[in-house]
């Protein structure tokens, strides 16, 4: 395939730390005629990991497609003992939202996608509720009511797995979706998906958090945006922030400045993932903004 | 006892909400020619509480002390069922720190002493260790070295609190003293002990906590001030702050950040007791700022 | 009128200080079987000037109407030189919204608005371009478009009078609405108009403002929403945020993130008017939150 | 001379961009057995300009001295039209702070660098004023008096330069040093100063800045921290802050916080002039944090 437009490709890699990784990838690159615009790399010299995030223009051979030149540098960076993902920044992900019946995170992810913030295809927003069909539909995007109850849950999460498949899903967002994923549907799916969770200081276990933050009269309120693991609200980290509450703010407001920090929470972290920043590694993430 | 300077007077009350309170307050004080300078006041509508902060200056009259003024204050606030304290603000409130190794929060709050900052009297700082004696003694501070070990925590606390009585002290704060004081110390001081502590999103038990927030990936640091009770960093929350950590942080630079935020946390929780702006009130506070 | 539902009226008070007023007023009102739900005041003592928002149910008396109710106090209220507003909580402001083609002030207010969290009616969308017309009509809003030009300025000024006057609105809320209104289309207006806008560290004036800070190389951008005044973008601040900026972030970085405090503080500013909750007075304002 | 210990060697770089450049510098470190443990670029992609930092542990050849590597890599840089400054690390940075009167930011300079926060050997405290002096002393710290009038301000800026010329200083760090140093003087030292000023939105011209800010109204205050440049407090900036404040703060809570901005702002400039992490280019900064 002939690609008139420049390509761009972006490759997150780590692996164990060794003399001459920067040396070696840029040259890998420059030798190639490629030309690298950003390079960021990070080392934990606790766990003797480097970490590199890389993005650059391959040369305009019209002989190559953008395809075979990623694989090739994942072939050379697999030759260094990295683990390297490639994208092509010019395809666009495929997200899927999950809603239940709150809509901030809805509002606010679908607004900045057709905004231009985010560079990514809506392909699906997938509910347990009918409560926001209309208004995804008034977006102009498909919704899918796929209802949940504790004895459907294995079956509802199979439709889910079906429809992610069939739509080509890279990314799943779970935009205050009140449903907890299982294990096996994280598996199956084997891609990321994005969680948003309120967060206090100290944590507050079991229902109604805001109420129990305030019972607490925390001066804190916070939001974590993290990939889903099967470890509930566990899994790595990928943005947080806070906000300052005082007495005067009841419950209500309590949860009015929560939602506010979700959608910017969440927001940032699906920009981050879309523009190809977040590695995760372990249980945290390196996110080279 | 006549006084010359006009004396200001400050109550803290709280009690069973119910109408005309505010009314009645500034009624009483007014009727006796006193001069209200700030009053501030809060319900908490759920728990049906009046919460009120009122500062004020008592009619000049040389046949009353401040005393006087004060009790008659407690007594007519009683009899609304509501539960007052009352301070002359120009009685600083005797102060003292007790230290450990770390200096960091020691150095602060005695700087901001001494420039003015804090209206209080340091009369003492108290250490488990040597480490801080001869800067305390540069400072024109007194130094008492009450070592602790496990067999004779009994012993030293009762040191401790002799030598709290002796002094008249009526406020300790812990700055990073690395001893935990027994619920039997705290009910026989009787008085406010404040405290700082690390804090995390999510929360981290076990030793080691920079360590742990470093290995789980935590983008927020944070740290809290409370008044300490046998429940061991559960008190009343005074005051929080957070600081924002990326992956390029390591271990050193989240205790140095954390540093920071101890210093400055704990200072301002400091200056709203002394200022007798902190209520508490069941496990939580109202902080009239 | 007779009222089944309690009334709730708020009023915001200042004037010269004296002795008691936190007494009288609230004695006013408890005597008159009112409950005060919420009391806050504020002394500039430099200024000599007190500042007072007093929120109650007045009794509950038949024969009464919440408007007399109002009109007592405001009477009682100049009778102790304090220039007084009252406003009846349960009446929602008519708010008309100011666009042009920016969209992400005017899609945040809207669905504030929708959520609950505005008490407000949005009675108009005003813009001088068509783009937003369709979308405002999706969310149900009556959309008028007049259009400005050098030559028609003050015909267009004089049809905006109409419509707003048409329509009793009691709030203009400018939304990134990139005309300058005339001093004479304040003056005639007589009610609140609130703005915002971009503010940096140091301030720059002429156009392209996100460029020149770019160029400048600072750590924050800021915005400011405030009240419109004669003097452009000099009226009476109400509130103010900050979003670290680093040499990583290009133009378009800044101007995203510089919409994202456009969001917040604009929808900050006016959720605090709503709840009249702001005292202007001379250049400045008293905000009781 | 021969170096037992390994040398690192930190160098920051800035040119016109072009393609291979992370690829040249890294492969030049590596074909030499150099070890690089921090790289970091940027690139200005509209002024066309390329940035770099990277640390890197040379080759231990006890034939070479670190100077003379440096000056190798010095000439490399240069070859490829960089503009670089190398710098071993294990050389500490000889410091001078000037001070006048206020002694905040001074004691947390001075604290920090006690702590072992910042890497560098404070050799002189020099001020117009006596005031510090004991402190000073009381640190262990030279302290230099030097008054200043405007009659004598020509020959005490000489008297200061001749002072830091032999004490071979390689930063000056004006801590609320109340004086404006002459362009000729910055030309003269021809090193880097850095200077901390208090900044506001709106900025505000003339004396008392603190006390316009409250009598504007503003709600949040700040403090920049920049490199002093014949154009007063219109140097590269290298960090801001800003701190929230509101009707109830005055003036002198306004100068309280400002102190503690200036403190922490001032800091964080120094530690990363001293890590070597600041490349001034053109009016502003590249901040390798």
């Amino acid at each position: 395939m002939m690609s008139t437009e420049p390509i761009t490709l972006v490759a997150l890699l780590h692996g164990p730390d060794q003399p001459g990784l920067v040396a070696r990838v840029s040259g890998w690159i420059f030798e190639r005629n490629g030309n690298i615009l950003h390079a960021d790399q990070h080392r934990d010299t606790e766990a003797g990991v480097f970490f590199q995030r890389v993005e650059w223009i391959p040369a305009n051979d019209p002989s190559e497609s953008p395809d075979s030149a990623a694989e090739e540098f994942q072939s050379f960076a697999a030759s260094l003992n990295m683990n390297p993902k490639v994208a092509n920044l010019s395809r666009r992900l495929r997200v899927a939202i999950f809603v239940s019946k709150f809509d901030h995170c809805f509002h606010d992810l679908v607004l900045r996608s057709k905004s231009g913030e985010f560079s990514c295809e809506i392909v699906a927003i997938i509910s347990n509720h009918p409560d926001l069909a209309e208004t995804a539909r008034g977006y102009g995007l498909n919704y899918y009511l796929i209802p949940v109850t504790a004895a459907t849950k294995a079956e509802s999460e199979a439709r889910q797995l079906a429809l992610l498949q069939e739509l080509k899903v890279d990314l799943v967002v779970l935009a205050r979706y009140m449903q907890v994923l299982s294990a096996d549907f994280l598996r199956k799916f084997g891609r990321p998906v994005i969680n948003i969770h309120h967060s206090f200081l100290p944590a507050f276990a079991g229902g109604k958090p805001y109420h129990q933050a305030h019972h607490r009269g925390v001066k804190l309120i916070g939001a974590t945006a993290h990939y889903a693991t099967s470890d509930l609200d566990e899994g790595p980290i990928i943005q947080q922030d806070v906000a300052r509450v005082t007495h005067r703010h009841e419950v209500e407001d309590l949860v009015r400045k929560g939602r506010d920090l979700e959608k910017t929470v969440l927001a940032q972290a699906v920009r981050w993932h879309l523009e190809h920043r977040v590695l995760v590694y372990g249980n945290k993430t390196v996110v080279f903004d």
